[in-house]
């Protein structure tokens, strides 16, 4: 669409949170969130994640660590989710909850790979709610990368073992 | 919390679209979103919002008709969900779906009322893609107010029929 | 897995509702379901399909009528859901709400085709829930049939045609 | 509702599997479930489930464990989920992934408590698909009972306990 002048978007204020836009590590600390973390995506609480009880459903928080595992990975050059990238398959996911979610509340998903072996790895993941930063749940998932076509395994990526250990500090396992 | 400075939050620059966030009539326009609209949500596609056919679910446009009606009711003074306010009851639920969508889109849901009655009223909603404006769906949903603890209809309050009328231009029925 | 005798099923005692089965038109009868309907599936409402006000949430409606279009559609030849079958598509979509319910009851979803045109039809749905009979809501959905890896739509096939016909008395349109 | 007659219901053949209703040891057994499982609940794949790579998404196998607790716990006299009854908290959640499961299929999901504290207790699952048996994910969750409508713990009920203790063989711990 060929615009004659640029767009007007909202503007949003620096008092803003910036949701669904990856929030690096210089902005994590900011937002009080510590080490190791440094990959973060905000969202807030919506109607449809409360349960009967009127907290936030236990489902809901896998739901959170797969929508950051999905630009996560493609950040840390893991997949680009292209026809010739491996398929990422999970072996298990867990969750603690620590502190109950209501309606509205602003979040923080951090998350990183901990360890990786050959054609797998360990992500861990924590939810923060600010102001002051605060753990209401902690994960974990073991992810194994498939041959998209094929039977048996796909190796991770040369730049996603890096990315894993240079930026996360993730360890060889195995 | 006592902070001795102010928190730096993740600054946005003014090209990203302010999610979660009421967009007004202004903004709207400036998104190429055009009248009668003057209230919108933003928030991107996630991954559990697609079903095996790899595009969004009809069932999730409904819930971005829910997520959208609770902030705009708010705003409009039609409840504040205090333990005073009405129960707000869907008498039906509608949705046409036009372009179909898919992972990680941007989407703006922009609602109003349409008409109202002593104790209910009608929505008609949008969804807008971006770049350029395009609807994708449009919805609609009746609303009935009723007592919280009694049996019987609740009158929608004097400020939300006034909001409706003169911000949303919905006309009086029956 | 060759068995030397016949595995033995937890019985079902003939009090029980079939679940997941199509129920055809004398069966649903005998549930005091009235005409038109033909067709209809059992299930129970579970927790994750109440709300924050602990009664099922309006989208959940539409999931069930998902769920009673897939074996229905296949039950009436218009799709065996195999490599050559159309791709369905819903055009719309709508429910009404009558009556509210809560976790754990049982419920028979039954739908017709009520018309039909060369390449879309017209569905309607009801929600029982029984001892007596009763409707707790409606629903209405428009399905388009498209050619599965070009473009334009695909035609109904004749023999879905006649069951929409005979079956369920559905009505040629435009 | 007066009935003149008994209502006549939908009969299944023996052929037909139990879902929505508890399968016990004997009838488990006979599906191919073996020790230490005493308690089961079929249920089948919706389409809702699946995500857009066509099989059953990892979050609905939390949603099938949280199903299959409501009516274990109070077959268990843990409790009646009456006004007196305790706050049932989940501490943790976890699955592990074995067998990829897909649309219409038929599953069992069998748990148990395997520990206990005096105000909590540690579940087990499992998720079984039929002929043969064939276990497709294993679970876990710890499961916290608070005070209602005050701060502090709950104690599990006796009955409880020895129902844990003496049908699923559940240890002490701590």
């Amino acid at each position: 669409m060929a615009l004659l002048q640029p767009r007007r978007i909202p503007v949003r204020t620096a008092a803003m949170l910036a949701y669904h836009t990856p929030i690096l590590t210089e902005d994590l600390r900011a937002l009080g969130i510590p080490a190791p973390w440094t990959f973060g995506l905000a969202d807030r609480v919506r109607f449809g994640e409360l349960d009967a009880l009127g907290h936030v459903n236990n489902t809901a928080y896998l739901r959170w660590f797969e929508s950051f595992r999905l630009p996560y990975l493609k950040a840390r050059q893991v997949t680009d989710y292209g026809p010739g990238a491996p398929r990422l398959v999970l072996r298990s996911a867990a969750a603690e909850y620590k502190v109950e979610m209501g309606m509205d509340l602003d979040y923080v998903v951090v998350g990183r790979a901990r360890a990786y072996r050959r054609t797998s790895f360990t992500m861990e993941f924590a939810v923060y709610t600010l102001d002051p930063a605060q753990v209401t749940a902690t994960g974990e998932a073991v992810v194994v990368l498939l041959n998209r076509d094929a039977p048996g395994r796909f190796p991770i990526p040369e730049a996603g073992i890096a990315a894993f250990r240079d930026l996360d500090g993730a360890v060889a396992e195995g």
